[in-house]
C-alpha cells in the first residue's frame, strides 16, 4: 500500500513523468502554522544540481490544495502536489523491452501485467521522495521537541567528508559509472516509553518506513552489526539517571522496542545508482538473447548524497505517528 | 500494536510468567490440513536445552482453540495457546526499581506508569516468540511453493559452525557473560512481483516483522551493507533469462521493492543477551544512585542460537501476507 | 476479518461447538481494575433461561490469560477465553446439504468451500456475542464518565414491556414460531467533537459494529427514518447553550459525523429468530430439489431478549476506540 | 480517519470553499480502460440546478493526476482532483459565533479548537461527496458484472415519484424551509459468500460507508425494521436453488454477513437540509444568548434529491473492497 501510518498518515501517490506527484496527510493535529515556503528548506536539500547529482532540474514547487486555513492546519487531511515539468519521457520507452538491472521495470512489468508507466521509473522512482520530504515537514512540525539530523558518513567506501569523496565522485563520473554511501540519522527528543510492543517497535517502524525509500540495503540500531560480536557485559548500556540516561548508547535509544530516552541513532546503506552510462548486459525480451545496454538519461551518479533529507522526513512520520498514538 | 498484517493477519498476547501466551491468525485460507502436531518440529527449534540456552524448559504445547475443523483450518480466525509452566518470578521482583541494562524494564515501566508485568520481561519477554513460530508453521503452509531456511552464520564474531562457536560459548559461561549472533535466511520461490509500493516493499514488510524480534540490532538484504562502498557497475545484478534470473544477486531479490523472482536473502544481526550474570551497573529507583547488578535466574548465554526458526516464522507471516494480498 | 477498532482494538476468535471462543483486546489502557467477576453482570443478561430463550445453557465463564496483572492491567493485549460445554452437535450435520432458510450455512459454504465448521453454525453463530460482551465491559471501563443503555423497546411488533410480550412469545413458543425487536440504545457523556470525518463518523462507527451483531436488519439516530418525512425547521435541533446542548434531539446527538454533546440516541431493529421448529422449504443439495425442514435443536424464541448488552457493547466498543484516538 | 477500504481505498481531501477537492485510490486493479470522461455521467447525476437543488453551479471537472497510463490504470494509486471555483465564502463568516442547528459547526470547532475551515461547512460539505462519485466511477469499473441502481423512493414523507414531489418541494421553497427523502438501492450480481466475518458483514460496510455520507439518519436491509415485528415463517427467505436463490428476500441479500447470492438491498434515510432561510434559534457565542438565524447563502431544499449517486458509489467502493479481498 501506498500509505503508512495509523495517527499520522500519509498516502501517495504520482509518477516520475505524469502530471504530478503528491501526498495526502491526515491526522495532522489543529492549530500548527504552515505554509508552501516551509517547504523551501528541506525541499532544497533533496534538490539536485550538485557534482555527483542529476541535471534534471525540477522546480518542485508544492501547491497545498487543502487543510489549512488563515496560515494554519484546520484538522481535516493536508493534500499537497506538485507538478512534473521537467521531463524528457522518449529516454525510457525501450526499458519493457529491456528492463534495467537494479531497476524496478522487469519486477513492476510482472506485477501489473506491464500497464506500469514505465516513464522515469513511473511510480516506483525515486521522485515519490519529494512528496516524503514534503509530509517530513509537516511530522517535524508536529514533533516540537524532537531534534532529527541525518548527515551523509560515508560515499563510495570513503568516510571523511566531502573534501575526500570528491576525488571517488570524480573518477565514477569519468568511468560512466556510480557510487553508493551510508547516512547516519541521530533523533533527540523522543520521550522514553514511545513504541508499541510487539510488532510496532521502534525499529520496527523505522526500518519499514526507511526501506521504502528506493535504493536502501541495510539498516542498523546503535551498534548494529558489531553488536553481533560482542559481550553482553560490552554491549549492555548502564543507566546511570532516573530519566534512564545510559553511559554510552550501543542499543541505539531503543530498549524492547521502546525508545529509553537516549538518542535513536541508525545508520542506512543506500546502493550505488543503478542508471550508469557504462555498458552493462541484460535480457532483451524481444530478441530472447542478452544484450548490451548503456543508459543515457539523466542520473545521479551517487543518489545517496540526497538522502540524508528523505531519511529525516521518514524517521519523522514514523515518529509522529508513534508519539501521536 | 500487537498485530500485524492485512490478509494474513497475526495478533499476539501473553507474557511470560502470565497464565499463558497465544495467537489468533486471521486469513488463513480454509482447507488446509492442520494439527497439532504440525508445530512440534519449529517448536522444538526454537527449544532450550542445548549449550548456550536457558535451564528453563517449557513443554511448549500448542493448544488450538479455534479455526479447525475435521483437520483442517475453516477459513475463520485459529487461536492457539500455550499454558505457561516452568515460572520462578520471584527472580523478578527487583527489577522496577533496578531496571536491567539492555532490558525494556525501564522503558516499559514509564510507557505503562509501572502497571506492566514485570515477571520474566512481562510482554516483553522472548517467550513471545513462540506463538510467532506458531504462525509461522501455518504461514509455510499456506506458501505451498516457497522454501525458506535461516540458518546461524556466526556466533560471538565467529563464523564456520558449531564447533568454533563451542569454546566461544564455554568461555562466555565460565564468565557469566553472553553471546550475539548473525542469521541468515534465504527464501526461494516467491513469485517475480510480490510486494507493494510505495511503503510496502518487501523489505520493508520483512524488516518490520524481523525487527519486532526482541534483540535485533541489524537488517541487510543482499550486499548489504557493503553495497554502499560498490560501484554500480559491480552492484547491478544483470538479468538473464525472461524469468528475470540474474546472474548475481546483489539486491538480494528485490527491485523496486518487489521480489524479481531470484531467492530473497538477508541477514539479521543479533545482540548479546541482556541478562548475565557478571556484574553490571544500574540505576537503582529507590536509593537514587547507581547500584551493582548481578542478574541470577535463567537465560540464554547466546538466545541468536534460538532465532534462525523464528526468523522463518517472521518471513513466512510477511509473505503469506504479501502473497495473499 | 474479524478485529475491529484502531486504538481499543477486539479481535474474535471461536466456533459454537468448538473448544472455546474468545478475544483479544489490545490498546487498553494500563492500570484499569479488572478481575473476572467483573464480567459477571454483563454476561448474565446475555444468558439464556428466561422464557422465548434457548434452553442450552453454559455456564459462560470467562478466563482472562493475559493482560492483567496484580489486579490491574498492564497496557499489553488481553485474551479471555471462554469453553464450549453444553454442545450437541449431531443436531447439526444435515445443514451442509439442507441449508437453514435465514442462516449463513450456504453462504458460508459457498465462501470457505464447505470446509466452514457447521456445528452451531460454526464461526457465524450468536455465541460470538458472548467474548463482545466481555470486550464490552471492558470498554465500558475504559469509559468512565459515559453511561451507556441499551433495553428492547419492542417484541413481535408489540411495545410497551415484559407483560405485554408475555402473551406473544407463548403464542410463538405454542406455534413452534419465532419473533424479532427493537432495541434502543442512549448514551450520554461522550464530549463533542468525538468521531472523525469523513468516513468515521460516529454513526458510521457504530453502525459497522452493531450490523456485526448476527440478526440486525436497521438501525436509526435520532429521529432516524422518521425524519426523511419532516422538514428542516422540525428536525432540526435548536443549540440552547455554550455546551452545545439542544431543545431537543433529532439528530440523536451527532452532526456531520461527530458528537454533539447531547445523548447519542439509535435504534436496532432484530429478525425473529431464523431457526424454528415449524415447518419451512428449502433446497436440497443432494436430492437437489424442495424439500421440507423443521429444525429440532434448542434455539431462542426470540433472540432479541438477549442483545441490549451486546448492543451495549457494541457502542462501548466504538466510543472507547474513538475516544481513545 | 478520511480513508475507507483495504483492498480498494479511498482518501479523501478538501473543504467545500478551499483551492480544491479530491480523492486518492488506492488498489485498482491494472489494465482497466480510464478517461476523465468517464467520470461525467456519474458526476452530472449528482450536479445542482434541479428544482430543489441549489443555485451553486460548479463546473465539477475531474483532473486525474496519476494512476492512468495510455488510457488504462496503471495499479499504482490514482489521484483525481476538482477545483473549488464558485464560492461565496463572506457568506459563512459569522457560523463560527452562532453555529448553525443540524450542522457541524460547533461539534467541529469543539474537536479543532475552532482552527477548522468554516467556510461553506469546510470538510464537513457534502461538496466533499464529489470525489466519493468520483471513486464511485472507478469502483463500478472494478466490479464489472456487478449492477447498482440506486433511487429515490420518497420526498418530504411522499412517495411516488416526481410528479407528485414537486408541490412539496415549491411549498417548502415557499416556506424558506427544506425536505428530506428515503433512497432505495438494490445491487444484482454479487457473488454469494462476499463479506467477512465478524466485523466486516456486507451490512457493516455498507452501512459505515453510508452513514459517512453527510445527512443520513438511517439504514435498513431487507424487511428492514418490518422485519421486527415479522414471525420467522414470515421473514425467513426458502432457498430454492443450488445458488441460492431465494423465493422471498427479507433479508436483503445478506446471511450471516455473507452475501447471499439475492439482491443485496437497502434503503437510506436521508434528513431535510440543515441549512433553511426559515428563521431559527441558535446559541450565540459572543453574546451568550439565544439568538435568531436565516441562513442566506445557496443551499439545496433537498438535497437528498442528489444522494442516489452518492449512495450507488457507496456501494460500489465497498464491494470493490470486499470483492478485491
Amino acid at each position: 500500500m501506498d500509505t503508512f501510518g495509523q495517527k499520522f498518515k500519509v498516502s501517495l501517490f504520482g509518477e516520475s513523468h505524469g502530471r504530478g506527484i503528491g501526498a495526502v496527510i491526515d491526522g495532522i493535529p489543529a492549530g500548527i502554522p504552515l505554509s508552501e515556503q516551509d517547504f523551501t528548506e528541506d525541499i532544497s536539500r533533496r534538490k539536485s544540481g550538485a557534482k555527483g547529482t542529476t541535471p534534471r532540474i525540477e522546480d518542485d514547487k508544492p501547491e497545498i490544495l487543502s487543510g489549512v486555513f488563515g496560515g494554519k492546519t484546520t484538522g481535516a487531511p493536508l493534500a499537497v502536489i506538485f507538478r512534473n515539468n521537467n521531463t524528457r519521457s522518449s529516454d525510457y520507452e525501450i526499458f519493457k523491452e529491456k528492463p534495467r538491472p537494479g531497476h524496478a521495470d522487469f519486477a513492476a512489468g510482472v506485477k501489473w501485467n506491464n500497464f506500469n508507466d514505465p516513464r522515469g521509473g513511473g511510480h516506483f522512482s525515486g521522485r515519490l521522495t519529494l512528496p516524503v520530504v514534503a509530509a517530513g515537514v509537516i511530522a517535524k512540525k508536529v514533533l516540537e521537541d524532537v531534534c532529527i539530523n541525518a548527515r551523509l558518513v560515508e560515499v563510495g567506501g570513503v568516510s571523511g567528508g566531502e573534501e575526500k569523496w570528491r576525488e571517488a565522485l570524480d573518477q565514477a563520473i569519468r568511468d560512466g559509472d556510480s557510487l553508493g554511501g551510508i547516512v547516519e540519522c541521530s533523533i533527540e527528543g523522543v520521550p522514553a516509553g514511545t513504541g508499541e510492543p510487539f510488532f510496532d517497535s521502534v525499529e520496527s517502524m523505522i526500518s519499514h518506513a526507511v526501506f521504502s525509500i528506493p535504493g536502501v540495503r541495510g539498516i542498523e540500531f546503535g551498534d548494529g552489526f558489531h553488536a553481533a560480536g560482542m559481550k553482553g557485559s560490552e554491549h549492555n548500556d548502564p543507566i546511570v539517571s532516573e530519566t534512564g540516561h545510559c553511559l554510552k548508547n550501543g542499543a541505539g535509544g531503543v530498549n524492547g522496542g521502546l525508545a529509553n530516552g537516549n538518542p535513536i541513532v541508525f545508520r542506512v546503506a543506500f546502493k550505488p545508482t543503478s542508471s550508469i552510462r557504462k555498458t552493462q548486459t541484460t535480457y532483451d525480451f524481444t530478441t530472447g538473447k542478452m544484450e548490451e545496454l548503456a543508459i543515457p538519461g539523466r542520473h545521479d551518479v551517487c543518489f545517496a548524497l540526497r538522502t540524508p533529507v528523505v531519511v529525516e522526513a521518514m524517521a519523522a512520520i514514523v515518529l509522529a505517528d508513534l508519539m501521536l498514538r
